[in-house]
């Protein structure tokens, strides 16, 4: 059950940036995602920005799966009438991590209060690989990438696979 | 994104009280949510007490989304055989704020401790308005509709009408 | 609705230990189980290992539900390939208790961090009985059993079977 | 079983069309319902005309169920963008009658062929009343409450309030 | 995929009569069942008659499927209040043969008109076993068991273990 | 209404050969499906064999959906524990097209009997295109092409796209 014991565990990165609006120049937040696996000594294979359409969404994600055994999806998780990435991620999933949705509101409560409630971050895991879903802005990345996804990977990839 | 940006937010709101045996002389938890959404500024539009019964529950929803774009009810919420406000409710919803019955829970556990895992309050957005449903103590009315509806209901109506 | 003012509650248990290589011999989560339950005077009605297949598991659930009302399974819970206890609890829920599992990711964050959120636990309301579904590691019984499942039973059961 | 032995049953009958380009003047396919239904004894409590919004059509659903146990929906039961009234209907069924929409398929078949699969029409069963979706033309109108409605609306009834 | 090329297939039927009204004496369905089954050489291994309750007709379900790999329910299927056959076992089947359902309507509608659409029979595959619910009188029974069931079941498991 | 009133439509057909054992030189069904569509004009866009595993299944659907409005498996649709086509496609469609498996089904059973029921054959709408999930068999693909989907998909695509 300890992760520490098994095998080195080969991790590859997808992050696709969910924005009718942005464009690689000024996608922040997808930038902010690659820097943080980086510094992580996770790397990237694949990356593209899609706009809020559920069949772009699910396009980019079946494909990020084809390379990639983490996908990190940031923006189109809020309750706009645009907002549908959590409609196109979540019939993937073969197993919901309720668990992850609802530390990181718990731990964005302590940042921007009860504002923490709009966010609908959802994880799950298909076929042995892991697919999150968070807000675009820097600070939730920040919260989600750094203080949860980067210290659990690994041990939610250890258990996928076992 | 920030709501502080956009035009004034035209609220009205509509209170449902689901309960077999209460009238409306001794409807404490509605006169509550009325009084607490008036001090606010809110207008109330629509008022009714119905009995736990899915068709009734689901009546009322629907007649007061006619005229209400934030529409609260609370009781039957809860485990026994009769509470089916939650099922007559999640199938109306488009998208769900788990982050509001997950917060409700969270601060809920300060007041009464393990009991608050009891409650299964909810929230969610339908055709740009939202409904929320809530226990039917006063205590409860007043965590949910005092420390949550209120402080978040202008961001959650500005982003569902986006 | 204060159950301390209701008649004396008879409760009985079952416990099912879902494990594909445990035995009597060493299942120690089952054996803890059974401790706090009867420490706390509540009688153990049946009591069976299954290994980590759907049908095995909810024949075992089914069976307990005939001479119990309250059911706790440990143990394949989690993400790894074979864990299905959630698969095969879940369609047999009437009401799922959301509290129950939030709330048991929130205490074990306090005592293991963020690797809490590798869980799915869950509990529900079936025919005015409960099953819970734990993981299967003594520190996390200690948790579910002592400090959620014990000082909440009787308040579910009572409402239950409202 | 025998609906022929029971109390002669009272039918009171809701019409709802669904089209955003049909008026009160132009809807030969609700008047054709009525008329049909008139000439089988059955009164109509309730009539309107909704567009294709979810929102609109499940309102008037609930509203027509409040005077009415026979509730007939006509239009946006087909394959374009706009058609919704499926997926309006269908979480507000407590059971389905797959047999309405198979054997309307079926009859509809040896009428015009292949394209008999372009349509989803449905029935189902929601506190002891019953409500169908068909087709707007007057061709399915016919043939669903002409063939299938009327020589089983008693006998549902029957059934669905033993 | 010639099921007459396969190892002879071993088969041990389970009836189950769900009617809250009948006993042994009187079950002439559940006979009848057993009689079709004995003459095609299929050996019965579970009997019982459960009353109309999702939880007896599941527990009912899951100890046939210990020692039977057929299980036919009878009764149950229609659309009165009681009847939750479907109810009970849907959530238990991994796979739905929708085909079923439709093939016993399509047949009835030869028998007895318009009145077939009120049966919701069923049959599925759960971990390589088939349930199949049908309706409880005898003319359904004969139909189902002997014109549908009998000719494919052989078939059916066969795939069903592959 | 009438499909023949409107612009000549625009078809691209993507074939997928749902198998873990064939390959190009041996996929007649997959062939044949190429031969039907060609000899009525519908150009072939996207072809492949991908083994029975819902990743690999969901992943060609997706692919091919960026090139084609008309996506075509064959294979995977029975009830062998390999066969997952059904699931892999289900969660994709934002429309079922009901009918066409009854109607599949329905015509099958003049073919070949009762042993009809075996199969799962569905088809719905994604974004404006369709897709169905047909058996392997050349003969279920030459009722199923042949008889059903080219006599349908202009006045299925048309709609899907009003």
């Amino acid at each position: 059950m300890d992760p520490t014991h098994v095998q080195p565990l080969s991790i590859a990165a997808g992050v696709i940036t969910v924005s009718s609006s942005r464009n690689e120049s000024n996608d922040t937040s997808g930038a902010l995602i690659n820097e943080l696996l980086a510094a992580d000594g996770i790397p990237l294979r694949y990356y593209t920005i899609v706009p809020d359409r559920i069949d772009a969404i699910r396009g980019a994600v079946i494909t990020a799966l084809e390379s990639c055994n983490c996908v990190v999806l940031s923006g189109g998780t809020g309750l706009t009438h645009d907002d549908c990435t959590i409609e196109a991620v979540t019939p993937l999933l073969e197993k919901k991590i309720d668990g992850f949705g609802e530390l990181f509101r718990m731990k964005s409560y302590d940042e921007i209060g009860t504002a923490s409630m709009l966010s609908r971050a959802i994880a799950g895991i298909t076929g042995g690989k892991v697919i999150f879903c968070i807000p675009g802005s820097t600070k939730a990345v920040r919260l989600a990438v750094g203080s949860l996804i980067l210290p659990e990977i690994r041990h939610i990839l250890t258990h996928a696979n076992k």
